[in-house]
């Protein structure tokens, strides 16, 4: 949802950007710095991956600076963040909606669920971080758990009620924004 | 080693590109073949991750077509690859040499071997692959085996015969031309 092209306001440097344009961006900050506590920490290692660009042409104005002066977007095969926790592999992806009351299952790519499914196969530790921002709400969903929901029941959304259930809520926990890895030891814990 | 600007040829489509130019890419596309094996036949989630780039500006010359402009190649701040197999966290840095008897260390960038040292110490199984192009020889070392190298010898380079005592060859099964899984697989059988 992040990382496309979406909105110009992203790139430009001078912009005139209102409120909203940032808040697209907080759950992404709040993780990376999240991320970055883990790893001064040594809590764990884990970041989000660069956007895939296609390269078409490059400028050399000088011998060690290289300008890249046409590219276009790729469409990513994988979710924004994988790393290891504890020996772990953990893997994610993160999402935002204004809405109050459900999640609407659109904003999940299928290659992110494509991605999700097979490195749960594979024995990732593999969910969603789901934010509504507007309440300021923060889910962490167990792929297992979802793809058992989407597979008996087809969903369009996923309700808040379904994830206060379902899902596991994230806190900030000073000074990390996100703290969803203090979630996942309670779940390795609790062996899910 | 492969992934900064270095050469125009990689970029630009058309070029003389005589044979060397492409010799460095050897070992990368024969790992980007094995992963996709991997993944097809639910072995392994291992993925290349993208160039990091600084993004400057960006033209959007119809609606849904975003033309980057001006852009930067960025410095990485972890290895190429990483991914899942069997619930294990895999992460590894590729490198390729045309020296003949030794794998000079400066091939080895300082924040390559901090991540390969801070994901080894969270439990990941983290490595290097070395070939040895002009014999067509590639070694796996175990980023275990490497550190305690360094640590005590703080040697300049790795030499053919250290890496044939202390590393793994690794062999092309066909199909798959770099089947460093393989050498995964009996490590962790034989609990290294």
């Amino acid at each position: 949802m992040i990382k496309y092209p979406g909105s110009k306001k992203q790139y430009t440097k001078n912009t005139n950007s209102k409120d909203t344009s940032k808040r697209g961006m907080k759950l992404e900050e709040d993780i990376n710095i999240s991320n970055s506590i883990y790893r001064d920490r040594d809590i764990a290692v884990i970041y989000k991956k660069p956007t895939p660009i296609q390269i078409v042409d490059v400028d050399y104005p000088s011998r060690n600076k290289a300008k890249i002066t046409e590219a276009y977007f790729k469409q990513a095969s994988t979710t924004d963040y994988n790393g290891v926790y504890k020996g772990y592999y953990i893997d994610f992806e993160a999402k935002e909606t204004k809405n109050k009351t459900l999640f609407p299952l659109t904003l999940l790519h299928s290659h992110q669920l494509d991605h999700l499914r097979q490195v749960y196969n594979n024995g990732a530790i593999a969910f969603l971080l789901i934010r509504f921002y507007t309440m300021d709400k923060t889910f962490l969903v167990l792929v297992k758990d979802l793809l058992e929901y989407l597979d008996n029941y087809s969903p369009k959304s996923l309700s808040l009620k379904w994830l206060e259930s379902n899902g596991h809520e994230v806190f900030y926990r000073y000074p990390i924004p996100c703290d969803y890895i203090s979630v996942i030891e309670t779940l390795i814990k609790e062996n899910v």
